[in-house]
């Protein structure tokens, strides 16, 4: 039998229901570049969902290319974005903004959010020709430390952003599995209305592959789909990015496949709680980061794949647990099970 | 009844085959970016048909994105690409070289080629640094224009650019039809040695999406993950473009499919022609120029879609009819019926 | 006694009052970055000359810097610009435009010269999304091929543009000398005034280095010197630049060189004339396309240095013969007088 | 009386010597873009300094064009540079490395220097494709703090690199007066001899405008005047800088300019110390940070004009004094004299 990996929201192909509809549409002809009828149905179904008629919706592929798109977008040769240092687009995406030409501002992360003050400081500190721009706040929800913002903290920080004119841009990759979280306490449509541009992940939510990128600010509309074919995004068949949205929007699916991942890891961290385990913080949505003693970290190799994430002391490290859309009740079962074992 | 597309070879989904290959491993776990089993078994399947089993395979999500990270990845900040003038990264990529930095040098193609005279000319006019430095020559196969470059001539390309220090970069995205053309006298092994760097096309040959990048020459293998990262191009599940470039080559499904829109094409042709149909250029691969007046294409619209592609005299003008793996004979047979019933 | 250069219009270094004025004011304690009196003086000097009190003015080093900083600081990123084959910015600028993300669009030249109708096509010939968006028209006065825009072509050429909603931007490397030129019907102000940006050559006309960038179109002044300063063109000791211009405009000066240069090249073919010697094209500005057999030619390379611009026939070739303010008229009197010994 | 400027290095033109030299040369016919005789002499006076025969030296005409051209030289497009977080390429150059596509990876600087643990732990850290490739390490003498490094650490940082795979450069816009200070115990061959490239600052010390990038390392030489050129960094008089390092290295003018500005420093420094003055830090080169009362530095603002630097407590800041190959002994002997009136 082969190890399980809780390493990623990735690791599996895309929800049965959106093979399905990719299946029973396969045949009828559609027009190329994103002109396609399961487009049309995918933005409408989003357009409800971020209860925004107006907002311009486009599909890139994956969350590297939306974010290096939309950001450019959005920003002219001497403007930069505002980050906090454990951002996606600092850390792991081999320097796709800086290859743009732009700058990133970075500030030091608290629990992996950025604060308005953070955001002032950083534009009181850039006053002349000698410095760049910063235009762009750059957020991500849930962030990539695994935590959410609050809908005050969101408030927040759209506020400062608008007062100082700056745009505010997030990163959703893990949008499903932050609404979805019994921590959250914003909806998609408030969200939204705080944001000039997001993308909504569908890559780790029950996608093949895919983001939507929402433009709610009109301004930022203009000419989008440009920007996009210069990247490399824009598919011939963009059918294959619409109906997977459209899948994954109808009925509601995209919340239930993130619910189901959340789920899973509660379940995780309710069964190993009780066997006197601790975590690195606290379980929000579909991470979960328990501490352990290097010794079961090693005995656990051999049956699940797993990312050792943080030391924390000389014998005890924290390990990252990833569930998804895609998680078995049985594989959380069989590892607490081996987990209660391995004592 | 809906108008029946001969617009372009995208206008489907995928061959069954290939959304059977993902579905029957869908729920199998891999890990991400391209590391999957899939993709490792496609990469197999590509160094067997293009006979290197030392060749670097990377596969795109399309062929814009393929072309920029393709050439980029080639090139110094002060190198450029040679090209025909009606080159695809030309024409109908939005600027996508330039966005890198890069020039095009354009020569006025002849029938949609380059010819090594062009070539030399070409690099003798940049002597010194107030110009560029051509490095690449792009070509396509078939090209643009619908044409095939024969072995002959692609020998002498091939010759050339490796007497004057360039590489030869290939862009296949319609390099199934044009291998399955009864015009072709090159296989692809033969053609895959001529050439440094090349992609095989798959959007437009049974494919959902994908392109898979064959890089030949040792001295452009490093870090080529890196420059797909950045561009945007690495997916979370690689294993998407993986599979269908297994479901497609193996057992030389891909060969079939373009031999299947090439036949199509020829039936077209054969169809028409002795209805005293004469063409814009001949038939080689997927892709039929009919001449038609202007009276008969108005008459075909609300029946079929197509490109208007020039236009001949004041009355006639000639059509684009494209066919692909996925057009029926019956779709074929039924525009040839409704061709005689105009007359 | 060593060769006399007719090679260009750079072989010597500044007008002697240009040296005079940064000696004069060399102890002179500055401001940085252009924010000098000198600076102060020369803008106020050149919005003077242009006629546009509210004319946004900065200095460049060179001419493809100026080039390069100005078309960029106009253009999103799938924007392009409109120019002759014959453009310096496409030929010798070793991709400076593309090397800022940007497509030069090319029109086949007459007599160095883009026509509207050239621009309404290119503009027609981009549609959507798979091609660039041009959005400005680039021209050089005198033009690369050292002929002159007339009144008439200019303003129909901004008319176009302004229906169009491109901007016009003027390379005036030559600027002087076209102005001064007998032919030259249109005045300094009157061509400012169809022009949403242009520089002023220095460096060709007086000056040790230097070209004035004028900004007329408010649009296009915003955040100018971030541009400068990102692309490494704002100076520590702006003065440098200012000064020079403050030297060249301050009495006309300017004007006289080029007036100088021109007298200089109309000396010279006034010269041939008389001696059968035809001319490759109207001498019009500083600039000579005599047409000599090639025994001539190789009898006067060891006296002179110029450059052999195009062959005529298979003895016979056109000559290029620069003049400037530094040109003496005994350089010229023993060109001539070298040139009737040669018979 | 016009208030002294002790804001920087670069408040006046250039020492008589330089324009002297400009003067003499100035009607000399040279060739164009630094082919000329000035810019060869420079060159050999900048071997003979540096001590490297091979050594590939150009021109630039400031700072940021220098590093933005040199940095982007080095890399290719994933490729990055390693800098301290005071490092003037990522505080106050306009993002222009980011523009040229690079990312900086930034360390928190200790008085202004890298050190060679930092550098392995940003190269640890950068370990697969999806972050960038460290390739560069930035540093700069004297650095943007104003402080020197060591004999003893210079070797360290460099041998690191070279065990590292790294390439070190130096930005030296005030090389001078680092070599030139008392605690400098590097010779200008030593330290060359440590760095693949670096640039000799002209601008800060006597020159108009002007740095020379001198290129040690045979791989980095290729092409660089392409590098120039598409960059605008290629004057076509480029005599005026040859002219200004020939007349500043002749004779070790460049060394005994530095030397006086130190000079001047130190005596600002010997006269505020019996006063009971204290410094931020200790006076290196040609800056001097003293601590005062915030009511002196209110009086002194009407005839002086400086930078305040760093805030030190409620009432007290450091100030920056700056002083430079113009700085006479008078204005310093003013300054002190006024600042003893203010007690």
């Amino acid at each position: 039998m082969s190890r399980y990996r809780f390493m990623d929201d990735y690791s599996e192909g895309a929800h049965p229901r959106v093979l399905e509809l990719l299946a029973a549409t396969n045949l009828e002809q559609q027009p190329g570049y994103g002109a396609d009828a399961l487009s049309g149905r995918a933005i409408a179904l989003i357009r409800e969902a971020t209860g925004n008629p107006r907002a311009d919706v486009h599909f890139a592929s994956g969350g590297t290319q939306a974010n290096a798109i939309a950001l450019a977008s959005m920003l002219k040769p001497y403007e930069s974005v505002i980050a906090a240092d454990t951002a996606h687009i600092h850390v792991h995406e081999t320097g796709a903004i800086e290859a743009t030409g732009h700058k990133v501002n970075l500030v030091p992360a608290r629990d992996g959010k950025l604060e308005p003050e953070q955001v002032r400081a950083t534009l009181a500190a850039h006053g002349d020709e000698h410095m760049v721009v910063p235009r762009v706040v750059f957020i991500a929800q849930a962030t990539e430390s695994g935590t959410l913002y609050s809908k005050t903290e969101l408030l927040a920080l759209s506020q400062a952003c608008r007062e100082l004119g700056l745009y505010l841009y997030m990163d959703g990759a893990r949008l499903g599995p932050a609404l979805a979280s019994r921590f959250n306490d914003i909806t998609l449509p408030e969200l939204s209305s705080l944001l000039d541009m997001f993308y909504l992940g569908g890559t780790k939510n029950g996608a093949l592959l895919g983001e939507a990128i929402v433009i709610n600010n009109p301004r930022l509309q203009d000419h989008f789909r440009y920007h996009l074919k210069q990247r490399g995004a824009l598919l011939a068949k963009g059918r294959v990015l619409g109906a997977q949205f459209a899948a994954l929007l109808e009925g509601g699916l995209y919340f239930d496949l993130a619910q189901h991942a959340n789920a899973m890891a509660a379940r995780l961290a309710d069964g190993l709680r009780p066997l006197g385990v601790r975590f690195l913080s606290e379980p929000v949505a579909n991470q979960v980061f328990p501490i352990l003693d290097d010794d079961r970290i090693a005995r656990l190799r051999p049956k699940y794949d797993f990312h050792t994430w943080a030391r924390v002391d000389a014998s005890h490290a924290a390990i990252r647990l990833v569930t998804s859309w895609a998680t078995p009740s049985e594989a959380v079962d069989r590892f607490l099970s081996d987990f209660r074992a391995l004592a």
